[in-house]
């Protein structure tokens, strides 16, 4: 055999795998582990009769283009519904700004491959989504990292490291934000923010991409007003906003979108044909058929208290059995939460004990660009059960007790 | 509204569309059009009763990961079995060696970017397949041509070219193949020269990545052992093998997969986390039921049969409606008819009284990395009836024959 390395590219010798994918396979060969890692949806309330009926009725034949190749743009009535779902976020967008995704991790490759050359700076949120770092930094884009307040990316910093940034000769034509719920630390961005972040980007030339996989997913209707979309205010043009229906309907189907300006919709198209030619034809013609039947509008409410609930029992068992050593802002919405450990352990090392007491999370330093987060873990309450959850802190707080008390290793004071 | 290319990646600026894609557009635009432009599988063919029935046996909820997030590698069980589809086919693989992929444009997209820097040069048949251009072209590598010989890559043309890239100073790493009924020329390598080509890529140090969507639809049982893929001599482990279910069970599934060396196969599985997370879980259980029932080694026979009666009924009208003014030579499986009409016509401005006829093909030109084949025409018999199929080519021929008769431009003959 031949050794390899010689063929790769750059960015083939630099790919790392994902902390929360190597998380998925661990948990996969140990029985009875509990896993807070994936932001997996609760497949226990997917549409399931629905989707089977829904699947029958497209697998007759009468529709012969239900199995074949499709435009890239998108299944032609899913692309024209979309305007409409966005509408009801408070966004106005035309049919040729979509483009429908096979999932929206490929939206945000689609958007590093054509805004960023190697070595171009796209600044994101300290701490931010996993998937956002491993798509820009696929492209070479070299990220730097945002602070964040209680109400999300601090503006100030953000205006700092970007003159600092161009300063020093860096072409900085984007920043990335998830807005709504975070990924992984829950944050909400304030009204306020939203509007200033908008103001900001045109007074520096910036585009905002806007990814919002859980916007719909909060847990109090009083909130609601409070996930309207960045693109809603956006009137030149700079939002490039990203959703999905993964969270809401299935992520098996692989089907999200994107909204953006019509010239770089365009752009996204033509590297989508690069990609995968197009998103599969059953999975898309399933989710629009859910859609016009009302599935969505009906059943979003009821996941909202579904999760809420998952939330309300995970940390009202943290608190108890962990209250005194890990503290968290409380989520209000989406899928995690974001937990501070005592900062003189390691969330990384505290892994393998955790592994041996049949309980895995993804440790903090994944999602920050800054190699800051050691004492930082997600814990998804997405996936398990009330009861699940409950057990799995039990062992997760077992393990944290042992740790910290633990002699500490020489120089972690001195640090 | 803002301008836009400020913002662009060199990659995002330089890609152009696909001209298959671009006629699939067109074609839609214009009732009773016939196109023989993309390269379709018949949707009749498509086991419709048998896809509904898995899909409803799949859609019970009893498998709850049947819509949820799935590993990048694919589905287990299908992962599992495709070393067996590969051992059919004369090929050694393990499990470490196989990657599913949206459709195997995803899967060129991947290879393209763990191998490919900006600047290198990745070596083509002249012609080759637009898709491979295209994943190659956005990760910038530069193509260099090849000229086919009656059995397919000239390998002396190859050692040449190659020589000549790298004494420039040209990384070249790789060279793609379709060796199996070609898309576009339908050309089959022949079986000396895929030793050669092993033989030649040990010598010089490169990695042969063969793409075989068609390897199973031969026209003649005798040409079965013909098929025999080059990844099944690659003693060394250079070849990266692509292959796909789109044209034997259907395209809409977007499912399907490459063996490569584990090390490149653990690269690949990095470089598709950051691309789509993984492929459709529904679709992947579907085509594996699929395989399991052996619905794929029951109905190819019959797919054999069904192109090869299409492709004769194309042969056959072209040969008595355009028999003095156009060549080809007579493909022995696949979707496509390349043909040469005469020197001075060019296809890509016939293609305006074309579509007037009421009839598309693709232009040569676009799969041809060198600007040549502007009289070259690429006609796939695939998707329509033979009746569309006859009248099609009615309505080719009174183009060709009108654009023919024209007064040819000053200076054609010239230059």
């Amino acid at each position: 055999m031949i050794t390899y390395e010689p063929f790769l590219s750059r960015s083939g010798e630099s790919m790392q795998g994902s902390a929360i994918r190597k998380m998925g396979v661990v948990a996969a060969g140990i029985p009875d582990i509990i896993s807070f890692a994936p932001g997996y949806p609760d497949p226990k309330v997917f549409a399931w009769s629905e989707f089977r009926e829904i699947a029958a009725s497209i697998l007759t034949g009468e529709d012969p283009a239900a199995l074949q190749y499709g435009p890239t743009r998108g299944y032609p009535p899913l692309v024209k519904s979309l305007p409409d779902m966005l509408a009801l976020r408070g966004v106005t967008a035309s049919v040729e700004d979509i483009l429908v995704t096979t999932g929206s991790q490929q939206g945000l490759d689609l958007v590093a491959r054509i805004l960023c050359d190697p070595g171009d700076v796209v600044l994101v949120e300290l701490p931010t989504y996993t998937g956002a770092i491993a798509a820009f930094r696929d492209v070479q884009a070299e990220l730097v990292g945002v602070r964040q307040e209680a109400d999300g990316i601090d503006l100030a910093d953000l205006e700092t490291v970007l003159r600092r940034e161009r300063a020093v000769g860096k072409r900085v034509n984007c920043v990335y934000v998830v807005p709504n719920f975070q990924n992984p630390a829950g944050t909400l961005i304030g009204a306020d923010k939203r509007l200033g972040l908008l103001e900001l980007a045109a007074r520096h030339n910036l585009l905002i991409i806007e990814d919002d996989p859980y916007g719909d997913l909060y847990f109090d209707e009083r909130d609601a007003h409070l996930t309207r979309p960045i693109k809603a205010d956006d009137r030149e043009g700079r939002v490039i906003y990203l959703s999905s229906f993964s969270k809401t309907l299935a992520p098996g189907f692989r089907v999200a979108w994107l909204a953006a300006p019509a010239a770089l919709a365009s752009k996204l198209d033509v590297a989508k044909q690069a990609a995968d030619l197009c998103t599969g034809s059953l999975d898309q013609r399933v989710v629009y058929e859910s859609w016009k039947r009302g599935l969505l509008t009906e059943r979003v409410p009821q996941l909202r208290a579904h999760y809420r609930d998952k939330k309300n029992a995970m940390e009202r068992v943290t608190r108890s059995e962990l209250g005194d050593l890990a503290t968290w802002r409380e989520p209000r919405g989406g899928f995690f939460l974001w937990v501070a450990l005592p900062v003189h352990l390691n969330a990384e090392t505290l892994l393998a004990r955790a592994v041996r007491e049949k309980v895995v999370y993804v440790a903090g330093t994944a999602f920050f660009v800054d190699g800051s987060g050691q004492n930082l873990i997600r814990l998804s309450f997405s996936a398990p059960t009330p009861e699940r959850i409950e057990e799995g802190i039990r062992r997760l707080a077992r393990v944290v007790r042992a740790e910290a008390a633990e002699p500490q290793p020489v120089g972690v004071h001195g640090s």
